[in-house]
């Protein structure tokens, strides 16, 4: 079996199988699995979205592959004098490089790029507006399977501003489609009904305790206008939607919790809770790492870059 | 026959054999050579105007020689201290930098550190102003010899706004040296009389059908005021000075369209013909990487820190 | 002898036979000497206020170590999100970095950091708040040491802006442990008592003829508030507190001058001394990177990253 797909920009596009093959890929890569590549390759990181995670996670998996890095600095870019994306990728690929990892406001922006003939290089979506986080999901994922060993029957909550959340829209997506049984909760104003087609609706004190995975979403106060940041209360945020001892202490002892980061310590979760032995908030980070390596080593190998072939158990 | 100076601020600087060297010498990168280092080799690059392509460009011409690179974030550097460039320079040379590629808006910023016996480093010139860009005029160079092995009695027309384009004046000063026959158009008002030393202003429709090289310019709308800004009409300029299927059909069919890039689709050019089959603009970024190659190669040699040296044939 | 520590957040932690290990390390480093390492080891770079120098000189001495970098442009980070400098740490860690070096504007911001029992990264303070600056104050120990062999009974002149500097603070306090007889000049307005413990406060006229090192330092306009710098007034502090040719020519032939850059030519400084022969200005420069590569190679020994056991003399 193998991931035909030079670009990797939604997991909707994976059947169960291949993302089971990407996790297992992942895994052998943190166990300390090596690729070696037939010729210099060069990726260049495009983040026109603040973040430290997810850049320096990519930018560590490409180093960690031997990849030679173009960090475009896109507050200085040719952006700014109206260039359109599209005519920023072939450009960097007329300057050599192989792979683009790209970040952008435009929910579905590498549509149009995907399709364009004169593209060759390789599409890798690092958030897409309010649309995907494909590679975020990987490694929750990822996080997942290492816990549980599959994904069928575990009841999975997700907690907090589900509307703003492309982790969440991704991650629900994928587990139902896997057979997780989801719930959702959070404030109702940041509820979207889209969601009812993966999972149910519920407060969070019914569902506490019989989740195996409590993953709690970060507050967005950078994407909330001004009024509604004035009107949150982040205590009773905490008090109504964060986990607090009191419902860490009902949840199952097996059961582990999961936040995609940064967190904001007291209002999504009791800072004393953070790195609890049930966390595996950590553990996303680093297994982010070896998902990434996985995701652009899949595209190495279709691309031929490769020596050796890969397999994935 | 050698090149023998450490800097490359200014190609009138050269004989027209040099710059004839200098494009072979880009050629034969292109094809495949390599040089290699006799020691760890460290370059600064310092952009203090914003650059996607000429800042890349040089980055992976500097990875593909096996330099060090440093990139200095000029947004967050010293010279917001009020550090003077030359002091910057110096600065960089004692942390142990053996070249410097900067650009920056002061027109003929180097010439005051190429003087300062203190200045050991090599001083590459990615831009000054409004004066030279000339590692731009060397790949547009390279990329017309690629296409008709010589200069001499080629018709090359300039069109756009050339009293802005430090691209246009190199270009202009150098193509008429090696022999080839200039014509220049664009709005009146966007002219500048210098031109009348290398060649001739007239209608775009007037010279259309003799050119064997278009080369437009960009509009810089980040360089007008905003008064022209906004009386700047797009539609207008793309109807008088653009190049539309009408002009595009009058064309020769051996001639060859170029542009420096980030091309404004619509505006310089019908967004159909950025990438038709007569268009050099991506070839001329992807020769702008062998082209510096060349530029920091002939500087490695001179400082004698190649192992090899460098035929140009 | 050896230094334990996984850090290196303040020099005040360091025993005199240290400091001298340190810097005779440095020497090493700059006569040639090289270590290796076992294994890809990865160090982030967090800078938080601007610097060229430091950071520039910190990259180059983890370059020459062999080091695999990560550069976190902060105006781009989660920390515009809100996330602590301990999350962000953290968060580093997980990624797979195991030293990070840090500017920050909070005075001692380390200290919850090293405590942190999740914390197990090294952590090098590249200048907190108005603390210390430990590897600065390591160069000009080393530039010190390079020049006179010893610092007993050397005489030092730190002359400027004392209250902001947190050069002047480390160095006064080191050089008086080291046995350095030490003199303060500058406006008294820019004085701080806290300096009495360390030597005496003199005007620049009386100590000028029988100093060592003349020691300037940096007004740093930029910290001043607005009324402050229209009340500056350059032509009267370089006369009143400048080294200018007259002073120049009552020094001890043998006595060095010295900066810890960037320079306000004309202000502390008569710009024609700068690079004088007694100047050792941009030998600071150079010899940061060794003290840096020092600093750094120490921890990687502690942290058993190192082929060899390393030998400080």
């Amino acid at each position: 079996m193998s991931i035909l797909s030079d670009n990797f920009v939604n997991l909707s596009d994976f059947y169960e199988k291949q993302i089971l093959d990407l996790i297992k890929l992942s895994e052998k890569f943190k166990q300390g699995y090596q690729v070696y590549l037939k010729e210099p390759v060069y990726v260049a990181n495009l983040f026109f979205e603040n973040s430290t995670r997810t850049h320096t996670s990519f930018y560590m998996a490409e180093s960690r592959l031997g990849l030679k890095i173009v960090d475009i600095n896109t507050s200085t870019s040719s952006v700014k004098k109206g260039e359109s994306l599209s005519d920023t990728v072939k450009t960097l690929q007329a300057l050599g490089t192989s792979i683009e990892v790209i970040r952008h406001k435009t929910t579905g922006w590498y549509s149009s790029i995907i399709k364009d003939s004169n593209v060759k290089t390789s599409i890798v979506n690092a958030g897409d507006g309010a649309g995907q986080h494909p590679s975020q999901s990987l490694l929750d994922l990822m996080t997942i399977y290492e816990e549980f060993g599959t994904f069928k029957g575990l009841n999975v909550g997700i907690i907090g501003d589900l509307s703003h959340s492309r982790v969440a829209k991704s991650d629900a997506q994928i587990l139902h489609k896997l057979g997780a049984n989801l719930y959702f909760s959070g404030p109702r104003e940041w509820y979207d009904s889209e969601f009812d087609l993966y999972g149910k609706y519920d407060s969070f004190d019914n569902i506490i305790d019989k989740l195996d995975i409590t993953m709690l979403l970060r507050v967005q106060l950078e994407r909330l206008n001004e009024d509604s940041v004035n009107q949150f209360k982040a205590n009773e945020y905490h008090e109504r939607f964060g986990l607090n001892t009191n419902r860490m202490n009902r949840m199952k002892p097996s059961s582990i919790i999961m936040h995609p980061a940064p967190v904001n310590r007291g209002v999504e979760i009791d800072s004393s809770l953070v790195e609890c032995s049930q966390s595996r908030i950590f553990k996303q980070m680093e297994n982010g790492v070896f998902a990434r390596m996985a995701i652009l080593a899949n595209i190495l190998k279709n691309k031929k870059l490769l020596f050796e072939e890969i397999t994935y158990e």
